[in-house]
């Protein structure tokens, strides 16, 4: 049996860099195509990197192809949430760990703000009822 | 002359409290008005603590009383800015630094998320480009 017909299955993937799957570059295509639609439509979306068949080679390459961006956040709600703008505007990387620190998903978010970052109306409302209470209460402490 | 005819000026400040200049409370029930703009209009808006006399304490106590939230956000750009929810969904407190990490200015923003924090169409659209480029260079690579 020769060796070149041998079907080997060759992944979308460059030489010399080991643990790829090859499942990224579609990927970083995918996420092409969400900002072109957040672009043209305003149209958010998320892919659950958590629910791919990704290596962490793979994660790391997308990772440094979506570069850094000037913009981190950070949401405390049992266990620590990090959002991070990518060097593409519009492009979030988030990722959820549990109270002890260790991760237990991940997103490409698509989005001019993530949806986490953004205070909910019903919320603003209980907050203004609570400051409202607080300012009644030091206006009796001065009468 | 009795001292009851001097006429002291009593600011709205709490007994025991120094440093306190009295323009904090007057502030808060700004806030609250903002807030409650913000609800029934969804218009943002921001206070200058900077261009205010204001006592360091005075922001300590308007920290206090407005609270720590859960989220926090931070943006390198020529030094560095935090954009802080407090207790109160929709109130921000925001700070920016020189490169040197003095402050410049500070902000109490009244907004659902703040405006630094939104990915502008123009931005992504330029993202969008470079992504695509990244793609097309790869497409080059494996033909």
């Amino acid at each position: 049996m020769k060796l070149d017909v041998i079907p080997i299955h060759v992944a979308n993937q460059p030489p010399g860099e080991p643990g790829l799957s090859g499942n990224a570059p579609p990927l970083l295509r995918e996420v092409v195509e969400q900002v072109r639609r957040l672009i043209e439509s305003g149209e958010p979306s998320a892919i659950d990197l958590s629910a791919l068949p990704l290596t962490p080679a793979d994660l790391d390459w997308l990772q440094e192809k979506l570069g850094a961006g000037e913009i981190a956040v950070t949401l405390q709600a049992s266990g620590e949430s990090t959002l991070n703008e990518t060097a593409c505007p519009g492009v979030w990387w988030v990722t959820h760990r549990n109270e002890q620190g260790a991760v237990n998903s991940q997103f490409i978010e698509v989005a001019f703000v993530p949806e986490l970052v953004k205070a909910h109306p019903q919320d603003v409302a209980l907050g203004l009822e609570t400051l409202e209470f607080m300012i009644a209460d030091r206006q009796g402490d001065a009468d």
